[in-house]
C-alpha cells in the first residue's frame, strides 16, 4: 500500500537562478527540506538587504516537516534559516562547522529554542520515510557534504556544492568510494550542482593557492602582507596560518565575520591555529612589517569591510604604506567589480602593491568543472537527472553534459522555482506548481510582494513629484495654491508653475461636491504626466495629495 | 618672446576613470581640444542616461579654441560633441568615418551650423600655435588615428585608442614608420592609452575572429546564423559580409545603430557590401535558414535592442527556433553581465544554440596589451610620459611599464580630471587645477550638481515617506489629521498611526503663531526619522509638507 504514495521533489530556489538554494522532498505525510539559502540583491533591487525563498508552502505544511538537512555552511545554503525557523521550528542537521555558522546567524537574530543536530560525514539519520546519509565532498568551505537519501521509491543523490580536490588541505578526499557503492546499488534521481558547467577541464586544488602564497611570502620577505579572502574558506585561512608560521610572521585577523568564522572553526578543530601566532589587530603597531600578516574581509569591496576601510584611510589600526603587499584572494562576484576596482585604485594610491585576478593562482573555485561533473555522473549512474544551482544556461548545459554521458531525453529535466516533480521507480514528470517565489528582506522587515522594489526603482530612475492641494469642506473649492515637492528630478520654475496650473485646472474641471477623490487624484496624475513627458521625456513618479479642510 | 608662453595640458576626462575622454592643449592664446567623449552611467546613477565632461573652463575660454580633433568615432571619444558644440561651435577634425558618426549625433540632437572637416591619415592641419598630424592606427573601429602635435615647446604624441594589428582587415597597418620618424626627431610628451595595460602579451588580430566565424559558418551549414556585435566595428561587419558571400547566404541587418553605421560606412567606402547580398529584415521570412545571416545589436543585453527583443519573443520579423545559432561577438562590459546572461538564458529557452565568451576567439579587443604598449613607447621614446584612458590602477601600471622602458620618476606623472600640467622643453609639473568634473544628462536636461543623483539613490535605497498636514491661518491649529504617503518602504498600520501622532505632537510643541515653518518641518523630519530608524533600521527620505489654509 505504501508504494501508492508519491515521491515529490519541490524546488523552492536555486534552479533557473543562482543562490537561495532550497529543495523539499515529500513522501506521503513526510517532508524533508534540503538547504535554506539566501541570495544577495542585484543592482535592480535598491535598498534590499537580502533575498530569501518564499516558504509559504512549507509553512502551510509545517506539521509534516521531519527535518531540514544542510549540505554546507555558505550563505546561499543556510542564510535564510533564521527567517524559516522562526515560523517552522524543525530540527536542523549538518556537520559541525555548518551548524556553528548557522547558530551564529540564529543568535544574531536573537532566536532561541532551535534544534541543531550535528552529524559526521558517513553518518545516517532517519527522518520519517527518508533516510539521509551525509557524504564528504570537497568545497571552498570545510564540512561540505553530498546527500544520499533513501526513499520508499528509490535513492535520491544531491551533490550539494562540490569539487574533486585530490590534495585537499585537511586530507579528506571526496568519498568517491561510497558514492560509487551508492551508484552501483542504483540511484533513482541525481540532483547535481551546475555552477562551473561552462568551464572545461578540472578545477585546481586549493593547495595550488598555498603554493602561490608561498612564493609571494618569499618574494615579499621585507613587507607586510595583507590578504583579503572569504571568511568561510577555512582551508585557505589554514594555509595562510601555516605559511605565516613557516615564515615566522604573526597573524592578525580583522573583520567581524573573519573573527567569527575562525573562532567557530577553531572551537570544533576545523582550524588549527599554531601556538602563539595570533595577535590582536589593535596591537600590531609595534610589530615590524616583515613579521606580520593580516587576514581580513573585504575581497568584494564591501563598503564597511576591513580592506575597504584600510583603502580609504578609515581604519586606525592599519595605515597602509609602500611597504604593504595586498593579496585579494577571491573571485570577483559579478556585480561587485566596480566596488572592488575602486578599492584597488585606492590601495594603489596609498603606494601599496596589489595582487588580484591577473595572477590567477591566488584563488581557485570551489565548484566542479566539466570533467569533475562527468566523474560524479559516472559514479552515480542515475536513472533520472535534474541539474540544480544555476541559471537556465547552466542547467541547459548540464543536461547536455548528462546526455553526452548517455542519458536520454525522458531521463533529464530542467526545472524552475515552483516546479513539483513526481517520481515513481520508472517515471519522472512535472505536476502542478506550488506557491513559491522571492521575499525581500529590508532592515527588519520582510516583504512578500515586489511593489516596494518597483516603486524604488521607479523613483530612482525618474525621481518623484509630490503635489498637494487643499479643498474646503464647506465651499468645495480649492484653498490656496497647490504645493509641490520635486526630488531626484529637475524641474524649472516655469515647469513648477505650469504643474500648479494643471492641478488647478484639473480641480476646477470637476464638480468637487460629488466627485470621487481618487478619480480626481488620478486625473491630476495623468495630466501632470502628459505635460512632464512632453517637456522632459522623463516620467517621474507623481503623487498627488488632496486634503479636505 | 614666444617661448615665454607656457604649454599647458588640461585633463577634462579619461584619467583616473574610464570613458569621457577629453583633453585640452593650451599655448599662449590658443587652445585645441582632443576628443569629446561621454561615458555610460554606472548602477549607482539611477535614471541618468549619459555622463559627460564639465566643459565650463572651455566655455569661459571659447574664443581661444582653434579646433577640436577627434582620434576616432567611439562614444567615449565623440559622444559629448552635441552638448559641447551647441555652446562652443568650433571646427571639428577627424577622419571620414569618425565625422559621419559625429554628424549622425549632431543631427539627432537637431544641431546645425557645425563645421566638420574631414582629414586623411598622414595629413596635417594648423590650429593656431599647433600643427596636428593624424597617424593611422588599428582599433576596433575604422578610421582611428594617433596624433602628433607640434607645439612651440616640443612635440606631443597622443596615441588615441590603438592596437597593433599586423593583418588588419582593411590592409592598413598602424603607421609605425611615421611614428618612429617622429620619435627619432624627439618627442616632448607621450600621452598613451592604458586600457589593456594589465594584460600580458599581444592582442589578437581582428582577422582571428573571421577565422573562427568561418569555422562556425561551416559547422552550422544548415542553420540560420545570428551575430550580435558592436555596430561601430565596421571591420567585423565586413568579415561577416565576406563570409556570408562565401557561404552563399543573404544578410539582414537589424537594429537602428547597426543600420546607421553600416550605411555611413558604406557611403564613404569603409564598408564594401557584396552586390545583392543585403535583404531587408522585414523580408527574411521566406529565406531558408541556411541561406540567411542576421547581424544585429544587443551584444550588451540592452533592453530595446534587436537581440534582447528576439530573445523575449518581441521581434515579429525574427522568431527563434532550434535551428538558430547565435554568436555574441563582444566582450561583456562590466556592469552588463546580468542583462547579457538574462538574454542568453532566454535564447537557450527558445532552443537556440548560443556562442559567447567561453569560445574565446569570437571577439578580440581593440586595445594594445603590454607588449604593444612597449612597442609604442620604444618608437616614440618621449622625454615625458602621462598615461591616459584608465582608472588609477591602469595609469599606475602604465607608469610602471614606462619606467621598465627606462623613464625616471621625474619623467612620468599620474593625473586626474581637473589637473593642469605645464610643460617646458625641460620640465613637466602640475600647476593649479581648473574647474572640471561630471555632468549628468537625463532625458533632455543636463544637470550640473549631484544632488539629483543623491536624492534618487536615497529614495531607491530606503524609500520615501511624505507627510502632509494643514494649519489653520486663523486659529493657528492643526486642521484634521496628518496625511501620509509611503513609497518604496514598508510601514505597518501601527507605524503609520504612530507617525501621525509624532507629527501632531511635534506641531503641538510649537507656538504656531510665531514659529518658522522650516524649523517645524525639520523637527518633524527628525522625530519621524528617529522613530523609523529605531523600528525598522531603515532611513527613508522624509518629506513633510505644511499647508496653511
Amino acid at each position: 500500500m505504501k508504494n501508492k504514495n508519491k515521491l515529490i521533489v519541490r524546488f523552492l530556489g536555486g534552479v533557473g537562478e543562482i543562490g537561495k538554494n532550497m529543495t523539499a522532498l515529500e513522501y506521503g505525510k513526510d517532508i524533508i527540506v534540503i538547504d535554506c539559502g539566501l541570495t544577495f540583491p542585484s543592482q535592480d533591487m535598491p535598498g534590499i538587504d537580502l533575498v530569501i525563498p518564499d516558504t509559504s508552502y512549507l509553512l502551510a505544511n509545517k506539521d509534516r516537516i521531519r527535518g531540514l538537512v544542510l549540505t554546507h555552511g555558505h550563505e546561499d545554503h543556510i542564510g535564510a534559516l533564521p527567517y524559516f525557523l522562526k515560523d517552522v521550528n524543525v530540527p536542523v542537521y549538518g556537520t559541525k562547522l555548518t551548524l556553528s555558522l548557522a547558530e551564529a546567524k540564529l543568535k544574531e537574530m536573537k532566536l532561541s529554542g532551535y534544534k541543531l543536530k550535528a552529524v559526521t560525514p558517513s553518518s545516517r539519520i532517519n527522518l520519517g520515510a527518508f533516510n539521509v546519509e551525509f557524504i564528504n565532498v570537497n568545497h571552498s568551505i570545510a564540512g561540505a557534504c553530498a546527500l544520499s537519501i533513501t526513499t520508499p521509491v528509490g535513492v535520491i543523490v544531491h551533490s550539494g556544492d562540490f569539487k574533486i580536490d585530490l590534495t585537499p588541505i585537511n586530507g579528506e578526499l571526496m568519498d568517491m568510494t561510497r558514492l560509487s557503492e551508492i551508484g552501483k546499488k542504483g540511484v533513482l534521481l541525481l540532483m547535481c550542482e551546475s555552477t562551473n558547467v561552462e568551464r572545461e577541464g578540472y578545477t585546481l586544488s586549493e593547495r595550488v593557492v598555498g603554493e602561490t602564497f608561498d612564493r609571494i611570502f618569499a618574494d615579499n620577505a621585507k613587507k607586510r602582507i595583507i590578504i583579503a579572502t572569504f571568511s568561510s574558506n577555512v582551508h585557505r585561512i589554514q594555509q595562510i596560518l601555516n605559511l605565516s608560521s613557516k615564515y615566522k610572521r604573526k597573524v592578525a585577523i580583522s573583520g567581524r565575520s573573519m573573527l567569527n568564522v575562525t573562532e567557530a572553526a577553531q572551537k570544533i578543530n576545523e582550524l588549527k591555529i599554531p601556538e602563539g601566532i595570533l595577535v590582536d589587530i589593535d596591537k600590531t603597531k609595534n610589530i615590524p612589517d616583515k613579521e606580520l600578516v593580516i587576514i581580513c574581509t573585504g575581497s568584494q569591496g564591501e563598503p564597511m569591510s576591513a580592506l575597504t576601510r584600510m583603502a580609504s584611510d578609515d581604519y586606525p589600526q592599519v595605515k597602509l604604506t609602500k611597504n604593504d603587499t595586498i593579496i585579494i584572494s577571491a573571485n570577483m562576484i559579478p556585480g561587485n567589480e566596480k566596488s572592488i576596482f575602486q578599492v584597488i585604485n585606492n590601495l594603489y594610491k596609498k603606494g601599496a602593491e596589489v595582487l588580484y585576478q591577473s595572477l590567477e593562482k591566488i584563488h581557485v573555485s570551489g565548484h566542479a568543472c566539466q570533467e569533475e561533473l562527468k566523474i560524479f555522473h559516472s559514479l552515480i549512474k542515475p536513472k533520472f537527472f535534474i541539474p540544480v544551482h544555476g541559471e537556465y544556461r547552466h542547467l541547459y548545459k548540464h543536461v547536455r553534459l548528462a546526455k553526452e554521458m548517455g542519458l536520454k531525453d525522458h531521463q533529464v529535466m530542467i526545472t524552475e522555482v515552483g516546479d513539483s516533480i513526481e517520481l515513481t521507480s520508472k517515471t519522472m514528470r512535472k505536476i502542478e506548481k506550488f506557491p513559491s517565489g522571492t521575499r525581500f528582506v529590508d532592515g527588519l522587515s520582510i516583504d512578500d510582494d515586489e511593489t516596494i522594489v518597483r516603486d524604488r526603482v521607479h523613483m530612482a530612475e525618474d525621481g518623484i513629484i509630490v503635489v498637494h492641494c487643499c479643498i474646503s469642506l464647506t465651499s468645495r473649492q480649492i484653498v490656496g495654491r497647490p504645493d509641490l515637492i520635486v526630488k531626484g528630478f529637475i524641474a524649472s520654475e516655469e515647469q513648477i508653475e505650469q504643474i500648479k496650473i494643471i492641478v488647478e485646472n484639473t480641480l476646477s474641471s470637476y464638480d468637487l461636491k460629488s466627485v470621487d477623490k481618487r478619480e480626481v487624484r488620478s486625473q491630476i496624475r495623468r495630466n501632470i504626466k502628459k505635460y512632464i513627458t512632453k517637456k522632459t521625456k522623463n516620467s517621474p513618479m507623481i503623487l498627488p495629495f488632496i486634503t479636505e479642510v
